[in-house]
């Protein structure tokens, strides 16, 4: 039980400077009159709070010229400072690396990439990555100890520390510390995901499930992984290997995708995009042996899916990766779905598309922000069992 | 935000009534001292409450003979009694209907079961039930109205009001409003689950899974089913079909496991588990399309298992159903696990057996009384986003 009688006078402080300045993000520019009918404090209490808050940088008065000037001398009004801090998206990938900058409210104020050799060793990926960061901060003339928090999101099955526990899509990645890493190079609270977990994140931010808690974002390609949020929350598993769903092709000795695709009976590379993308291309055409090497992918991937699907049963599957924009992936998993699943979840594609995985891992920075910006309740509620 | 400025005196007499019941239940018999104690709440509150849970029956002060007489007038003791109210979990299963009574505590104090053929239409089965129950009220001498809330598990997809909404294993399940139906009988709130689910919650409680709050309980039969909990909360997904993967074999349309198991080209029927035990036996006396069978169906079993637990990604999973019990299912089911997903959780064999699915339809029950009786943490917290 949290205890509810006794007072600890820093704590309540706490709780009304984090309702004082969730009141203030909420509003545009507002007096302290708007504050005190908006929070329900005492008119005292909001004038300390909001003293504080200016001290400590987040809070501002709002210029004067703002306010109404009818009465001679206007009520003072006063805004969150967004600009006080700034957040990072990372996304880490095998070709490329991308980069985006928000303020303190999650408000995308620049964006940058680079790109990376899939061969390149986990040395010379992280510095793409402070390369990436290093020239998008001078671009947006944002100071690097301006930043509170980074999010990154990357291929492979990532410990709560950010290390890599599993990640074959990138050499040199499994085993990677690769929090640890990053931490060095920002000084500030650097949180890792797995990439297909950042993008179902983003997808419900602000992308194709912002309408839906319960929902599933999978990584269409040749290995395909997935993300779940099950009422809002992202769904990690006791590993962090909930979604990796492309280890499904291993059982019962299934063929692998990369052979499913082949035209020519060697399998593809398995990151080689591009001639993934000619079988596509061949297949339109009407070449049959691609028309064929398609077929057997969708279903495949439709089999993946479904088994998530099934497991999990999501109000919405967002489609996202890179097979999720080729021809003749998003209606026949849809058909599929609704043949075999109990109960058919809405099929979606990806809105975010090539963004997704860094605006994910910018949420994931914004989210730690807020939590330590505006978490009352953690402190003040208990858990039931 | 939950409002925590101004007072509500009725909400802070129920907190306190709670804290101060849930005390009473924690302890044997304790005194005033010892809740005053316990609760931290003043001496006046404590015995004002006492007072008031003693009017509603649900404490009652212990007899003296249980105090120390030694200093001539003793002190008094209070217990919650567990005998002031009564719960049911019930299993509405294919071949038969199980039942569990018990006070508000949760101990089980009588036990019935009754044959039912697997043919009986839902009229027949329901009264099958209502047989079951009645005898076992008689036998344990509690009147019917002493019953606060009933547990239900059974087959199918179940709706949040208890509705069936797919039960192919029962017949006339399909469409059934079966919550509302019990409703009828008991005059009580009637909690209808999934099987595999409840199981799940059975086993997590008093079974194989005390020690995580992260697992899977696989039915394991001929059309299996599953049951998870992540963080120690039920996961029933969307549209409460989650677990469903028996649908598996559905696709990429391969055979299903009736004709898995068959050593005569003609598929078993689904529900024939003697027929299903015949060929296991044969197996062991090395008949070898019996053995043939035997592997065709485990592997499947694994596929089914491997799906489910690649997607949750749980730290255990539990095996139960009347397949679980069979030799040649638990070891291959670990050994392919560790073989195949990238973090293979522990498996497990169910501890409660038959009594699975009962049991957890109890817990539900008491969860709910829980709920009505000590749910203080629901008034007062909020929630994140």
């Amino acid at each position: 039980m949290g205890q509810l009688t006794g007072g600890d006078p820093s704590l309540l402080r706490r709780i009304n400077s984090a309702v004082v300045l969730r009141a203030l993000r909420a509003a545009g520019s507002p007096t302290l009159t708007d504050l005190t009918r908006v929070t329900g404090l005492s008119r005292p209490t909001v004038e300390g709070v909001v003293e504080g808050l200016i001290g400590t940088g987040l809070v501002v008065e709002a210029g004067a010229e703002e306010g109404a000037r009818r009465q001679g001398r206007p009520a003072r009004r006063y805004r969150f400072r967004a600009e006080a801090g700034h957040l990072l998206g990372i996304e880490i990938g095998s070709h490329r690396v991308a980069v985006l900058l928000s303020g303190l409210d999650g408000r995308v104020i620049g964006a940058g990439t680079k790109d990376v050799a899939e061969t390149a060793s986990a040395d010379e990926r992280l510095e793409r990555v402070r390369a990436a960061v290093a020239d998008l901060l001078r671009r947006a003339g944002v100071p690097r100890d301006s930043l509170r928090a980074v999010g990154v999101g990357s291929p492979g099955i990532v410990e709560a520390d950010g290390t890599v526990r599993l990640g074959t899509a990138l050499p040199g990645w499994t085993g990677l510390p690769l929090g640890e890493r990053l931490r060095r190079s920002f000084r500030c609270p650097v949180q890792v995901e797995n990439d297909a977990n950042a993008a179902a994140v983003a997808e419900h931010w602000k992308g194709a499930a912002q309408d839906t808690d319960d929902m599933v974002f999978v990584m269409a390609g040749l290995s395909p992984g997935a993300g779940s949020l099950i009422g809002g929350r992202l769904h990690r598993g006791y590993g962090g290997a909930a979604g990796e769903i492309g280890a499904l092709h291993l059982l019962g000795r299934d063929v692998t995708p990369e052979k499913l695709l082949s035209t020519t009976g060697e399998p593809l590379h398995p990151l080689d995009e591009q001639a993934v993308a000619e079988v596509f291309t061949m297949a339109r055409r009407g070449d049959e042996r691609a028309v064929a090497a398609v077929e057997r992918f969708i279903q495949r991937l439709v089999h993946d899916v479904a088994a998530l699907v099934l497991a999990m049963d999501p109000e919405l599957v967002v489609v996202g990766g890179w097979a999720a924009g080729l021809d003749g992936v998003l209606d026949p998993l849809r058909r599929e779905l609704e043949r075999y699943c109990l109960r058919p979840p809405r099929v979606a594609q990806s809105l975010l598309g090539e963004a997704a995985v860094a605006t994910g891992a910018l949420r994931l920075a914004l989210d730690h922000v807020e939590e330590e910006l505006f978490a009352v309740e953690k402190t003040v509620t208990t858990r039931r069992r």
